[in-house]
């Protein structure tokens, strides 16, 4: 993945402090120490049951990408942020460490060890700003979109945000939300980048900028074939899904509504649609949803949601406030030296000290039970899901997979979580945290 | 600016239904009629007071950068998005039409017309998707920073949001922040592209390194000099800011404070860094920090606010919401064909036909009290300030400005408001929108 005309790479993406603590470190010895960094949420958003990973594929594109040209490092000196040496050795960096992490589309709880990284403490700070955008991004984006799925019963879900949020941000959550669940996006740069199937057909500007709403529909018609979705709330609703059915005839594919009463606009719809002979013809509607929204109209005769400001901006929950934190490092120089756990006693905001394994604890049924974390060498259980796999190994991605992967992986974790895990209502986590202590792991 | 792997364009960072409203109306003859399309918000986020212009910059650049390449367009054909002649259509498009807009960093109010496009449908209808994808980001963003900036009352604020928002979001919101007052960055490919200043020193993981937090400290007094920024939270504050003081002299630039009660901690602090002889350094607090958060610190011994979440998600109004409608269209295929205005009659969602152009209309005393919004020829009074400023003039972008120049323009938009615009609490409009209906101006 390119980002543009930052000089190819990734690297730019970052906050300052991480090249100025390289600087200080590389000053003081202390860089090249083995280190731990762990990400993970203190908590989910308000009353959320559960979190989605997601982002992953797209971090190790990054991470790949993470390297320093000759303008980038020449920006970095001329402006004072790091010295020549510190420059001298960003030249060469390529990320050279260990990660591992929750496959993508799995779900995670509160201090769920969701990335590992391991490394020299300069190599693995370097990566904190970028892998937290990323994730912190995506994995927003996705556990919006697999309530919202769930909230959908199996009916298709289509992704319209992207004018709502940034314009690379769209790219992604388009991305994210096709891990949770959702069918197809508006968002043509998804389709290709990631080859998330693409939809869409009108706006009321194509109905305006015509004579009357029978020449736009008919010039619709004309080019896209009557399988369309033509937009039937620019004027008269009623009016016109008659005009629709009678240029169409009964093979029209669907009829959209952007406004009003989606509940009594889609019922209405419906039975006019049956009375004019159109039964397959779909009903499709739009206009500020989200998975309450869905919820509202289990009922009603709905045969697929378009969703946009919502789920874009992660409906109330923006950002997963993940965080990076150093949870272990050696214990001095040496390359052989052991490692320790260390942490923060900052107030209100303790760490944990200590490279954590997790396992995802199931009950007879294969339901989940329990998030159990530890911080000692894993020992599982017969019915405990493991839950880290490897994404990096010495630099190299290791951890690449479709997206079609994540997905069902998705479906398969949500499907595994204990009913409550699936409802709307505000609440705690699905699964409780536990915590199991241990002897170091590393 | 370039987009990445997109083919170095931003054309696919769109909503497929643009690509096929163009093909319909191709195939129907309409997509040369001139259309008049306009960007407003229906209403601001909950409470608001006003909103802020930003992204105008990116946009411009975007727009250049709109073009279909040949892999663009083999995706666009090979997946059946477009057919053959608007391939070909595509193939040698670029916006040749005229863009006016409110200019960056100027406020807005309900309804104003903050950008008018116009051109031929087919080109105007395509550019809808990125219009409102950088504005809809921009504005949010820069909206919620302006309330920031107020509440510091002249406070250093620092942006550091990166890691809770797509990394490229995050370069757009540091560039918005920057706008509406924010005084530097932690973002440095925000630093490179639009030479917003940056800063940062080190954070907790660097205390964890060292095998003591005096360590720390003097190596990062050894390598970043005693201006630096000290953190002081990691383990005890007491403790550690009598460090700093001892190992930096009266000299230390500054201590952070990121967790613990603020206000308390500020005084505490401040009051210790005066024992110790050292009443020039500065105390810098960080911390999940919004607007509320700033102005709580008032009375507090602060010299300057790190903010990150809150503003990167536009401190609970991810998106402005902004709209992008077709106005007004020839009234027929021809060339010379007059304009007529357009709107629809969705049920809560009308729209207002015709073309407008907007002043903002002053007391004796140069404060603002109405934003007068005409769809007639405008005729501004002698204390009106007319909003709209051309940005791109048949297809060249004439409305380039630095970076300075659009935060002076806040600033200066700002002051010229009622003071019940800078009130934090809920409330409505700082001033009225008003219509006056006239000719049409096109």
């Amino acid at each position: 993945m390119d980002h543009g005309d930052l000089g190819g790479g990734t690297a730019l993406l970052t906050d300052r402090y991480e090249l100025t603590m390289l600087q200080a470190a590389l000053n003081s010895g202390t860089a090249g120490r083995r280190a731990v960094f762990e990400v993970f949420a203190r908590h989910l958003p308000d009353g959320r049951r559960y979190g989605v990973v997601a982002g992953t594929g797209r971090l190790l594109d990054a991470i790949e990408a993470f390297t320093f040209d000759d303008p980038a490092l020449e920006f970095l000196t001329s402006h004072g942020i790091v010295d020549e040496p510190t420059a001298q050795w960003l030249e060469s960096f390529r990320f050279s460490g260990n990660i591992w992490g929750y496959p993508e589309g799995d779900c995670y709880f509160p201090d769920s060890p969701i990335l590992v990284v391991e490394g020299t403490f300069a190599e693995a700070v370097l990566l904190e700003t970028l892998v937290l955008s990323v994730l912190n991004h995506d994995c927003a984006i996705a556990s919006a979109a697999s309530r919202m799925a769930q909230a959908a019963q199996g009916r298709p879900l289509i992704e319209m945000g992207s004018r709502r949020t940034h314009e690379m941000a769209a790219v992604a959550a388009a991305r994210a939300a096709y891990i949770s669940g959702f069918a197809t996006t508006s968002n043509l740069a998804a389709g290709r980048r990631y080859a998330v199937p693409t939809t869409g057909t009108s706006a009321h500007a194509f109905t305006l900028l015509h004579d009357s709403e029978r020449h736009a529909f008919k010039a619709q018609l004309a080019s896209l074939g009557e399988a369309t979705t033509l937009l039937v709330d620019t004027y008269d609703v009623e009016r016109a899904v008659r005009a629709a059915v009678e240029l169409a005839g009964p093979a029209l594919g669907a009829v959209r509504i952007d406004s009003g009463d989606l509940a009594v606009m889609a019922r209405r719809v419906r039975d006019q649609l049956d009375a004019l002979g159109a039964p397959d013809t779909r009903v499709v509607v739009t206009g500020d949803l989200d998975e309450y929204g869905i919820a509202a109209l289990a009922a009603s005769p709905v045969d697929g949601y378009g969703v946009g400001t919502s789920l874009v901006t992660g409906s109330g929950a923006p950002t997963a406030s993940l965080v990076y934190k150093l949870v272990a490092r050696a214990d001095g120089p040496d390359a052989d030296a052991p490692m320790r756990p260390v942490a923060k006693r900052s107030a209100g905001k303790p760490t944990r000290g200590g490279r954590k394994s997790a396992v995802r604890r199931m009950d007879a049924h294969g339901t989940a039970f329990a998030e159990v974390i530890s911080t000692g060498e894993p020992t599982p259980g017969p019915r405990d899901r493991v839950l880290h796999v490897p994404l990096v190994r010495e630099g190299a991605v290791v951890g690449r997979e479709s997206l079609e992967r994540a997905r069902e992986r998705h479906a398969q974790s949500v499907r595994e979580l204990p009913p409550t895990a699936l409802q709307l209502s505000k609440g705690g986590p699905a699964i409780p945290t536990e915590f199991v202590e241990g002897g170091p792991r590393s």
